[in-house]
């Protein structure tokens, strides 16, 4: 396979973004790429704040994956900075290839640059074959994950 | 009972809330009173960061509560903005109170003004009544929550 390259995200990769994120069981109901603007105006924000990185993975210029990670200072476990790891999709075409595993490491190194002590994430209780995949690259599945749709 | 209020945290509120923090079958082994820099300086990192809200609950001027809310942009879910509450402690003698309650509201309302479409938390395993009191509230255990320690 040819190189692979991870970089941050651009304005330009916001549709093949949002193919990515509809690509998806539970995405598919949640997306919608005839309307790009409310994710341009997301992107905007996201590349204004410097506890964001949203980033994509490239291969032979085309985009095959993407997630977000955030920084989050707190004060507890001693004052330690956490980060969250959010909206991670690979490309059907690339299920096998080691791009998620990469991806993730990718994700805990620039954790650890940025003083991280913790990297947390959740996954969707449906999505079986992600919760075995985390827990290969040393996650714990140590907590419950609650939401409040608004 | 007297009224209680819910206002961000200040420096001086550092000592007592790592004190909740520390009071918790979990918070005991990770917290450390005896040296509050690590938490003077995280505090100062929340404090210049406008997608981080400390708050603590204040009853007869004794701090009774805390709680973190980190407001969190993203493109999924056409571009949603969602928020992270994080760090919740409530003062033994305030269990049963209601303050917990309050609290989660205040959380909420706070994340519907920022204009988030979703509320999220992790709880740890352990804590099933934290789950049923979450519940209660209207959040949904939909998801498996993942850590891994630097």
């Amino acid at each position: 396979m040819t190189d692979l390259a991870i970089r941050p995200a651009t304005l330009d990769d916001i549709p093949a973004i949002v193919d990515l994120l509809a690509d998806d069981p539970l995405g598919a109901r949640r997306e919608s790429s005839d309307d790009l603007a409310p994710y341009l105006a997301a992107y905007e924000r996201l590349a204004h704040d410097p506890n964001q990185r949203v980033v994509v993975a490239v291969r032979e210029g085309r985009v095959v994956g993407t997630l977000q990670l955030t920084i989050i200072p707190g004060l507890s476990r001693r004052g330690a900075t956490r980060s969250v790891i959010e909206a991670v999709r690979v490309h059907a075409d690339e299920r096998g290839s080691g791009l998620g595993t990469r991806f993730i490491r990718w994700a805990v190194e620039e954790s650890r640059q940025q003083g991280c002590q913790l990297v947390q994430l959740t996954s969707d209780a449906s999505r079986t074959d992600a919760h075995r995949f985390y827990e290969r690259l040393g996650f714990t599945a140590s907590h419950v994950g609650f939401k409040l749709q608004l």
